[in-house]
């Protein structure tokens, strides 16, 4: 594996859609007590379920640690690959590696700076030493090099692309203090067209009320398609949400793509609020330093945070009547692809969904 | 990754010559103190030369801890593949998986028990737990399925096969407490002949003097090809290599391999005796548990543990007039490769040498 200094764009490579073909996906096992509740084997059920519904579509590697090695690999069908990946926690779509390609197909990673969505400002853990290297590891198991974007703090779930030019990300994270606070706007889109070999980027302002991200987009907005976009919603206007959808409705409404086309937009309703029971609570170890799991706290539940297979859509679900709302809306969406709805709780309880635990491979 | 309970030999499965062509090399990252003296870092340069001059002739991965992933991934070149593997030390020969084929080359491997080379009986440290994970962990990142040999304790270094139905091996090793003490030596025998595909397996006495390893035979004797077999020598009386090698010169001498052939033999001359010096002993950190490097200790050097890769054979010396000797004579048994020698003190001063750190996955 070589490690580039270079710049994807100028090198002629792109980020491809999540709908684009994909050679195979790449999850991390979730361990931490302080994250995950009795001792993640409630939340390793529901990864378990996850990678083993994509495995029905493509080919999927769970990177574990050497401590749960010989668990993730009892629990995990044969045909899941599992390979050693220490990590501090098991957010792929964030700390891994972002794909890119060119047009002879030839694939390489994008290694960003990984801060735990805030680094000592406002960061979620610490420390994060062990998911700044997953992509490196990603990349050599995988005989990909691998563009190291020096002083550049990205996750890729703040960021959608339709792989024809676009870019979707919010102020909310982007901007915000914990990620890259010497650079101005401009500065920023500059490194995401360099990087992602794009050539606009929409702005959204905030993301899904009360993500701990820092409002990563792909809670809250994403692509079906060129031109097609999905947003979160909710038509309950005493709901905090309200204002935020809206506001980015507006945005999108008025806004055109690298293309110059309109977009045609998706309104996907949120769930009835999630929020974190007493056992729930209970059940994750207490650590200074780590984000508490309090009681009654409300999760930043969104349909918008599933994933996009080789012939498949793999959709997070809550036991909501919601559920099936948005199971057929998807369907009626993405007509070609088999809509599987895997109930997400577990995962959501972590913090994040079936988006933010796994990473595409490009063709 | 599949693993399997069933018998490679009655799944038409075999162990090929590691002179046969090979998909590529393992090998493990140096890091222990308490056996590498100055914490490991001349014998992360020795082994750096290894995979570098493996990787002219073939696709190497070297595996490594999460601890020591950064600074391998810095110290190795780029086209040498670097993967986290958790180890308790660096001896893919022996913990590795020993891997098999079929006539229609698919590969599996075999995961023996490993036990670190006596277990509590006379093993050279506890715990093992990690090396015991190695073949697991290899097997699935190539998508190979594993052959578990459940409840039989081998290294891969304790045998060597001509891949036409012959094995050798010794009975210092095989039949010694630490490895398999309730079974005896013809069930040892069949066990060997239902993983290794193999038909017959010649017993020689005793390994290299001092060869802590409980007398490996990859230090002493070795394939060239079928027929053809290679044995550690010394003209030295006084040395008691000298009627250790003489044993086995009998041995094989009137012994017929598999397809009922004499052995052609030839001698390969051992180096002067190497003795740890008072500053390599000083330089390894003591810790109750790891066999201690004492000044003054005879090291079991020897220039059978070469490692033969495609195109190309790949030899310890130990700056010693018997070196060129050595060099040559392979040259003349090995005529169609390159046989390129290697400084292996520091190899040789953590118990073995370049076959015992290396591992050959078959085409």
């Amino acid at each position: 594996m070589k490690l580039l200094n270079t710049i994807p764009k100028y090198d002629g490579f792109h980020m491809p859609g999540e709908f684009e073909p994909h050679d195979g996906t790449w999850m991390l096992w979730p361990e931490r007590p302080d994250n995950w509740r009795e001792g993640a084997r409630p939340a390793q059920k529901a990864f378990a379920e996850v990678a083993t519904a994509i495995s029905r579509f493509e080919p999927i590697t769970v990177g574990v640690s050497q401590r749960q090695f010989l668990n993730a690999r009892n629990v995990l069908p044969d045909d899941i690959r599992v390979v050693e990946v220490s990590n501090n926690d098991s957010w792929m779509r964030d700390c891994g590696p972002t794909f890119v390609k060119n047009a002879d197909s030839v694939v390489r990673g994008i290694d960003w700076v990984f801060n735990a969505w805030g680094g000592l400002y406002n960061g979620l853990y610490f420390p994060w030493d062990k998911d700044d290297q997953v992509p490196k590891k990603v990349c050599d198991i995988e005989n990909k090099d691998c563009y190291v974007a020096k002083d550049f703090v990205l996750e890729g779930g703040s960021i959608h692309t339709d792989g024809d030019g676009t870019i979707i990300t919010t102020e909310e994270c982007l901007l915000s203090e914990g990620r890259n606070p010497s650079m101005g706007k401009s500065e920023i889109e500059k490194k995401l067209i360099y990087y992602t070999g794009a050539e606009k980027v929409i702005w959204l302002k905030n993301g899904i009320y009360k993500d701990e991200t820092t409002g990563h987009v792909d809670n809250i907005c994403c692509f079906v398609r060129p031109g097609v976009v999905l947003l979160a919603w909710t038509d309950d206007e005493a709901d905090p949400q309200y204002s935020i959808s809206n506001e980015n409705f507006e945005i999108l409404s008025n806004a055109t793509d690298a293309k110059g086309r309109k977009f045609e937009i998706h309104k996907l309703h949120i769930p009835t609020p999630v929020l974190i029971t007493k056992e729930e609570s209970e059940g994750v170890e207490a650590i200074d330093g780590t984000l508490p799991r309090i009681e009654g706290t409300r999760l930043a539940a969104s349909y918008v945070n599933f994933y996009i297979v080789n012939g498949g859509v793999i959709v997070p679900t809550f036991n909501d009547p919601q559920d099936e709302k948005a199971l057929n809306q998807l369907r009626e969406l993405f007509p070609e692809r088999e809509v599987v709805g895997i109930p997400a709780r577990e995962i959501l309880l972590g913090g994040g969904n079936i988006h933010c635990i796994t990473q595409q491979q490009p063709k």
